[in-house]
């Protein structure tokens, strides 16, 4: 029997950093650029803010009218009227001040706003009862960014606050790596659709493809399902080389067995070259995975255990979809840090998926492992996430700190 | 002046938990179901799997008939014939095995496979160098689940594992809570349509509707965006009545100035009872936030400055919608590790969410304060996420662990 070829999974995710590039560009509107990445530096047309804006509520004045006003000895400014929000403000003259709000555009020659609470009103005059320095309570004219500066360099992940960047700075349209589009192409003679009601002997229901679609689009694809295909060689090429014309990354689920296994690879080495870039990961669950690169374009084979599939394709799938869309791969992934609540042998050489609860204690999280065979999907139900027990390693210990990683 | 009455954080969550409830229920298809809550629990109405299935690809036996079976002396068997993938398994004979794939259905009277590479074909023979258990390498007819049994417990949050099992059940519809619908209401003299190219003196763009539009359907909720109103109470409140009609979770953005304030907090006391939860968090950026109970919804008066809108939308308008869509409060947030590069000051009795960004060492993470003023949003671009320091701190020291907690 020939034995598996099994790849360090940093060094399958290093294979996709270095076989895949981010897909074409394409403008976008704001509205749909939330976790799109930018493919181009956003220069700014304008400065940012357009105009002194007080950040309090308060009186705009010259500085130096306040200077040396304390407690007992206020500096007596005549008050000459409020500055309208959205309006232009007047210009100021020396010993005068105006009321500001929050936000507020300074009057040309004032250069401070001093706060109303240290502040009291007598008639038409305003008693100030601190000094402030020039600049103090204002955001200067292009003091966030200026006119010509890049505001986002090209690789930028747009979350809400590059969101909110571009639309201060007016910027309606964008240009964003494209979405990659997933096809999912599930096979084997046991599987029939999930919607079958009543199961014929011998076959079960196809639950990777809503599945992984699921996980697909969490992850930023747009994804394509098919019909599930039977176990023919010539079928199976056939379908897999007019869906990868369509598609910018081809999963292929189901068909564990050595037989399908033997069967999905030399279908990807077919596709295009160079062909198998990974014919098994060094990993639990999920050793049988299969990546190929075909013309550039990444191809996966998943272990037909759902739990492995699931497992596999949340971490690689992810990073395949991640590089696609131009994203920096994650060089430091949140977790939950948590207490393991028992001994977790392993065999060093392999990285270890170990699935967990996550319980509450007075002294924070627990990690409490779910056991179960892996094709067990409600094991995974139970699980709130999981933990990595290194290759180097030969287990963890009970009590030890660890990181659980969320499963979605 | 009148003091802000600000509330501890963590109240705040717990008034979010007391006062508002799950929306109401629906039926929604497998395909839609992705990060949802169930409503009702899911029982099984078959058992899963519906047959004895192999683990491995291998020899179904009756698996006494290996009892003693070892190396150099080998139980024999007659070759009965493959099992074919999706296909109803023939009755074994005593001293008889069928080839059988992973997956495949196990004959009646077999209870046992071995495993391929525990063997040898000699003819019509197969040597098993090995014996086994009954039950070894056989998933059991509902051994995942039984017919009957609750299959996952309403309240559950259907992620890739829970789509998976439920397309295993044939489950194509669950019932699960409404998406809350979130409308966004902006206003501000100042204001002006994101849109805007070139702009009037004293204006600015409204930044706020886009990027917190952004984060309210990255969590779950469907957005009602509107014009932007002018600082009118009667306009204000008029538009805020039929608006909270339409949705399930009204959020005032804008009007960071104490006017302005005041108008919201009033609008929040006419809109339904009980009103005015809280008037100020003791956090920092965001302490003039105000929450309401408007006759069961929930609404919320953001501050005016960009950066606080967001990261106190981060924190408190998602465990508003993680309530209202029936999800549990995470207990445990996942966040990066990383030492913080230098020392953090804290006024203690107030919770500090400091911005920072992460950058790479040989040790690991480490976290970088960004510091700048709360309204510039370039410095949150800067930022990666957020460290918490807590109420009861005076500050963090250079080289201490901390959790970033990450931004979207």
């Amino acid at each position: 029997m020939k034995l598996m070829r099994v790849t360090d999974p940093q060094i399958v995710l290093e294979l996709i950093e270095k076989h895949f590039q981010p897909l074409t560009a394409e403008m976008t509107t704001l509205e749909r650029a939330g976790g799109r990445v930018l493919a181009e530096p956003v220069c700014v047309g304008e400065d940012l803010p357009g105009f002194d804006r007080s950040t309090v509520d308060g009186y705009a004045v010259i500085a130096r009218d306040s200077f040396g006003a304390q407690e007992g000895l206020p500096a007596v400014f005549e008050y000459a009227g409020e500055i309208l929000m959205g309006r232009a403000a007047p210009a100021i003259k020396r010993g005068r001040c105006f009321l500001i709000h929050t936000g507020g555009m300074l009057p040309a020659g004032a250069d401070a706003v001093i706060m109303l609470e240290d502040t009291e009103t007598l008639e038409n005059q305003v008693h100030a009862f601190r000094q402030v320095a020039p600049g103090e309570n204002v955001i200067r004219k292009g003091e966030d960014l200026r006119r010509g500066e890049e505001a986002l360099a090209p690789g930028t992940l747009l979350r809400a606050p590059e969101i909110g960047l571009l639309a201060s700075l007016g910027i309606g349209e964008v240009k964003v790596y494209r979405k990659p589009v997933m096809g999912l192409l599930s096979s084997g003679d046991e599987l029939v659709p999930y919607m079958t009601a009543a199961l014929p002997p011998g076959k079960i229901r196809d639950s990777n493809t809503p599945s992984l679609a699921y996980l697909g689009r969490k992850y930023g694809a747009q994804v394509l399902e098919n019909e599930i295909l039977a176990d023919s060689f010539p079928i199976f090429l056939g379908k897999s080389r007019d869906l990868l014309d369509k598609v910018d990354f081809l999963v292929f689920s189901g068909g564990s067995s050595v037989g399908a296994r033997d069967f999905t690879a030399r279908t990807m080495q077919e596709l295009g070259d160079p062909g198998l870039l990974v014919e098994g990961i060094s990993i639990k669950p999920g050793k049988p995975t299969l990546l190929a690169s075909c013309s550039g374009k990444p191809v996966m084979g998943l272990p037909g255990h759902p739990v492995s599939a699931l497992v596999i394709f949340s971490v690689f799938g992810a990073a395949i979809l991640e590089r696609l869309s131009g994203r920096e791969p994650l060089r430091h992934h949140p977790a939950v840090r948590a207490i393991l609540t028992r001994n977790l042998p392993s065999r060093s050489g392999r990285t270890d998926y170990v699935r967990v609860k996550l319980e509450h204690s007075d002294g924070g999280a627990l990690a409490v492992p779910v056991f179960g065979r892996s094709g067990m999907l409600r094991t995974l139900t139970e699980a709130k996430g999981f933990i990595v027990i290194p290759a180097e390693k030969e287990g963890l210990v009970e009590g030890e700190e660890v990181e659980v990683f969320i499963l979605e």
